[in-house]
């Protein structure tokens, strides 16, 4: 973090997630100096990977998280983006940061939440392909790459994507580093 | 079956199926003299359910499924809509189903397959509350109830509306029992 500020990114997440597509990107966030934040629908809870294996604790409920307190959001895939949709507190969290333009970077499964969002018409994504037909009806302009960027939102297809998408979340939050709404955010203590 | 022929109803699933949505309708189908069949993407493989425990073997697979050999398809969720709604054969099978008029019936997660196959525009339509953007998105009319039926189309929302969602398919089936085009069909071995 040579002169960069360190960012403050939610990692939407529950039960059943996918644990490469959240290790990676998680690990390699930590390495270049950032603050990764594990944000779930229940506060104080523990949730468990989709291989059985993996059990992390939730930062922050979803309920309690504000614009004010984070720079993007990374959404990883398995089992989770499907249950994440209907929780009504992730759901006004990805709205806010979606309309303050906050970066968000959803991989495999994870791009459901921008649809349930309405923040995919006439925007390019990549996914899982299971979610190709409803980006589509959404608006969206399906592509099929590893990563895909337009604008302040970054998709890639599947686990083994993870790096270059990890890659592409370093890029979008570097990129920011001149946005002066960003840097006008103070890095907040989390509770 | 007094007086009525035996529909052959595919059960469209895969592994991770949920075995209540799955249960229920197959005995209830076989209760009553139908004959159910499950159809999966792979000929001669074992499918195993949402929780573990319940293996099952498929009987056809679904690239070898015809419009001729089946009166109905019922679809189970779980997370095996999802994984069906990507394979060609199920849903070159499911559309030729859709085209022919004949009852399609799915639960929880199923609708996916209806969204898939565009099958939804216009009609009234359940499930699991996690398909609802993608359902309405698709064009379909989203209603919360027990079990919804739209002319040969018969949905319903989770594992605790199977026995209504069973009633449905044995109504919808005896409604098509003075189909001329049914009747056009005879009983055939399976292979």
């Amino acid at each position: 973090m040579t002169g960069r500020r360190a960012r403050r990114v939610a990692f939407l997440m529950t039960d059943g997630f996918d644990e490469t597509e959240f290790g990676v990107p998680y690990d390699r966030l930590r390495r270049a100096g950032h603050e990764p934040v594990i944000v779930g629908p229940v506060a104080d809870s523990s949730i468990v990977g989709k291989h059985g294996a993996d059990v992390v604790p939730v930062a922050l409920g979803a309920a309690q998280a504000t614009v004010a307190d984070f720079d993007a959001v990374v959404i990883p895939g398995g089992h989770s983006p499907d249950r994440l949709r209907i929780d009504r507190g992730v759901m006004a969290f990805l709205r806010a940061m979606i309309a303050a333009d906050r970066p968000v970077a959803a991989i495999c499964h994870g791009p459901w939440l921008l649809v349930e969002a309405d923040a995919v018409r006439g925007r390019r994504l990549t996914g899982w392909a299971s979610v190709r037909t409803d980006v589509r009806n959404a608006g969206g302009v399906w592509v099929d790459a590893p990563v895909v960027r337009d604008g302040p939102i970054v998709t890639s297809r599947r686990p083994d994507d993870s790096d270059v998408f990890a890659d592409a979340i370093l890029a979008v939050l570097d990129d920011r580093a001149d946005d002066p709404d960003a840097r006008s955010r103070g890095s907040l203590p989390l509770s």
